[in-house]
């Protein structure tokens, strides 16, 4: 089908033009509000028109809020011309961290759930214009979106203009899958009818006024999503303790039923839905923000009731068996805005089990997800906060080291905190499990060092934790002035090791 | 009404017995699961008769769930005697805390709206008894309970025996005013149906099996609330503040009439409340945890549409007052289960506005409201992460200084993180708001030290912040080794300043 053919308003085809000519809407100093969650469904022709117009000398800086995260072509291109001014609500590249630590990019990072209330509400300034990756543009108008959802729906609305990149190398076969649902804005919305990941409760496609319609744009780039990382032992080791857990806990104690799983992004997530797959688990559901390559593996084996989540985002290998086999994934997929998938109302209510990746967590059970050295941001907080807060069970999964052994990734002191004491239920290294659930904060140092720190950081984070009791005491002894003395030692000589 | 006329169900008439009698049947080592949340509708004959058991010799000590903090015949005569081993989720009062700063108490604070889905789900322990002060008791059992509701429906419905304080100086006009509604477990459960926070979901008692009930015993004893903090001139100026970034960002921008507001406990939230009493809004209606004084003196100006919470805890003029005229205030007021007070789903679909105070704030708008330099605890986190994190706009108020100008509440880096840079919208201090929506830390540290800090601290805080930039950089600026110097400074000299 060309892009003619899926463009199915066809007083629309005289906005058809190149994205050269669609990326010389964009002014400069405006704020471009774009589709994306994940290196999948984000605009690439019109980005990557608008950064060589930047490159050959005219210069433009804007505001650039996608969903979350997007693919090369739109963060790295744009940042590698200094064209973002200001970049919300979350990111991952090289060019764009570097900018961003060097305080050139104005970030802040947001709660993917809260992005679309409060782009709608204000708090995030004017949004000029959306630039949308479509599947297809229908007969009213609306617009089919490809990969993920994001909040999609909420730029298409609040946007002056709306530029959509009908991209045919996505199959038409997406269309169908989303399930695209806007909650009333606050106060004294009606409740999100959703008791269970199976349910539909919008449209397959999200409205759009024509008349808003600035432009459309010939692509057919494939998403760049990411190789899938290498199962480590380590990952695997996770995997195990995490699976062991759920068996001693789940049947009969916690739930009767595997409650409904969010799993993140990444080797260890890969593994660790290995490891389900692996058990004797069925009937499984998963409430979360992306999908990936684990989940084909549960389709086929006949393990998955349903699979909801705002992105599509398995690696270049899984979106190709994905393609191939699309009439029988799709029927177990549902994509959802990222204020449906992330929604706290929704993940309370359905009791989610919340998996995600520390950066660090301390002996009391804070967790780091952001920052390395307490300065240096690798992405954002992303969905994890949405899910830890609200989740039923919150754990959180992390290699008891780094960099060959030089880092720990227990510490006496996390350097930012991105989840509390208070919603750190489990803690998961390859070295054990510490069910954290009902403990004061010195039986939580006990079982953090002697189940999940490695071997050879145990004697001195016990060191640290004794003289803290010791000297200063308290309901959370700590010591200020060694508290990020081991961050200090490995950024004076390599490594946190005494 | 004596107390016999007021247990409805006269074949229960048979388990009257004395305080003495019924604090027989607490075993050593058992869960005591007890009504209350702050200083109302919490035990006070059984835990006194307990108490003194202790003290003549029979060692008892037990593990203590309450549903927040509650009066002193409780905690402290209990701490006091070194009666409690563990204690959930949260606690005031000098012998308690020192007993759980010491390391005698085991103690872990809970976000209060997960308590009793937590009870429910075995992530507490086994519940043995519960203890309950009620108004009266039904025909059929149902208990009503009388100035706060708490986590009574779980800790009746999980105990194995339940114990119940009949106190006749609650009046019986309380029946009526609770709205008693509890969530099934996840997975699966349905919508909590409130989209208003007028609306009744419930029942006005509490269901109970009459065969649990194992003692039945006579109270007199009103509730000892605190009295009135008196409102200080800082107080004043945060509230005027406060009252003024309303009036700047309600009317036609984030909402068109004043959203359901939260308010906590204290002097600072009483000056607020008279702030907006004073204000020309009416129809306010509020979403919290507690009502206080302030809540009368709107009703009284004919500004209240409702007040709605999980206790009533003004102060003893107050409570008093609320005495004098109980027909119509309680028109007005309706206590819920804190599972709904504080409920994420509730609170998330209202767009609650969050007021809650903080102990200290850092340049990047991270809010320690627990620990002093980071390892004594005061209370706890209370219901202060339920609304902050699920709010539409959460505001964090502190004075600039504490103890006469030598602790700045404005600091380099919190001891302890409750509330992360990612929910924390605006931040009031006598000095003036810091809205930190949507800007990059560098951008937040920046507007809280120019609008939040105190004259006599900001050199200092430019300073740190300048050297952290150039030093260090990053994302957040950030200096491991003097990060907790100005806490540490305090601890050695008794002043943060320089």
């Amino acid at each position: 089908m060309s892009t003619e053919d899926r463009v199915l308003r066809k007083d629309l085809l005289s906005k058809v033009m190149t994205a050269r000519e669609a990326a010389r809407l964009i002014r400069d100093g405006i704020t471009l509000a774009c589709s994306g969650f994940t290196s999948c469904g984000y605009p690439k022709v019109v980005p990557l028109a608008l950064a060589e117009r930047v490159r050959k000398g005219d210069p433009v800086r804007i505001n650039l809020i996608t969903g979350a995260s997007v693919g090369e072509e739109l963060d790295e291109e744009l940042a590698s011309v200094g064209a973002i001014a200001r970049r919300y609500p979350y990111q991952t590249g090289d060019m764009i961290g570097r900018a961003i630590n060097d305080g050139a990019v104005m970030y802040h990072d947001i709660h993917l759930s809260r992005v679309a209330e409060q782009a709608r509400c204000g708090f995030l300034g004017h949004l000029d214009i959306a630039v949308i990756e479509a599947t297809a543009i229908m007969e009213d108008g609306s617009i089919i979106p490809t990969t993920s959802v994001g909040a999609s729906p909420t730029f298409i609305h609040k946007a002056d203009g709306v530029i959509i990149e009908v991209n045919t190398a996505q199959p038409m076969e997406l269309a169908g899958m989303h399930d695209i649902y806007t909650p009333e804005n606050p106060p004294r919305r009606q409740p999100i009818p959703i008791t269970d990941p199976s349910q539909r409760i919008g449209r397959t496609s999200i409205p759009c006024d024509p008349g808003k319609i600035i432009a459309i744009c010939r692509s057919d780039m494939l998403d760049k999503t990411r190789p899938l990382a290498a199962i480590s032992e380590t990952s695997q080791g996770i995997a195990r303790h995490l699976v062991g857990f759920f068996n001693r806990c789940v049947r009969g104690k916690l739930y009767d039923d595997l409650p409904p799983l969010q799993s993140g992004v990444g080797g260890i997530a890969n593994a660790v839905m290995g490891g389900i797959l692996a058990s004797d688990w069925t009937g499984i559901s998963l409430w979360a923000e992306v999908i990936q390559d684990a989940i084909f593996d549960l389709i086929d084996a006949g393990k998955l009731a349903c699979a909801s989540a705002t992105s599509l985002t398995p690696s270049p290998e899984g979106l190709t068996r994905f393609y191939r086999n699309i009439e029988t994934y799709r029927e177990k997929i549902i994509l959802r805005p990222q204020e449906i998938s992330n929604s706290a109302e929704v993940i309370n209510r359905l009791g989610v089990v919340a998996m995600n990746t520390a950066l660090e967590v301390d002996i009391y059970g804070n967790v780091n997800s952001t920052h390395t050295l307490g300065n240096c941001v690798i992405n954002g907080i992303g969905g994890s906060g949405d899910f830890s807060r609200n989740a039923f069970l919150s754990i959180f999964m992390t290699p008891s080291t780094a960099r060959g052994g030089t880092i720990s990734r227990i510490v006496p002191c996390v350097t930012h905190v991105d989840h509390t004491e208070h919603e750190v239920h489990v803690v998961v290294t390859e070295q054990g499990v510490a069910d954290l659930r009902g403990l004061d904060p010195r039986e939580r140092a006990e079982v953090i060092i002697e189940n999940c720190a490695h071997p050879d950081y145990r004697d001195a984070l016990r060191d640290y934790y004794r003289r803290a009791v010791k000297n200063v005491g308290g309901h959370i002894p700590f010591l200020l002035d060694e508290a990020f003395s081991w961050h200090a030692r490995y950024r004076e000589r390599g490594t946190m090791l005494p």
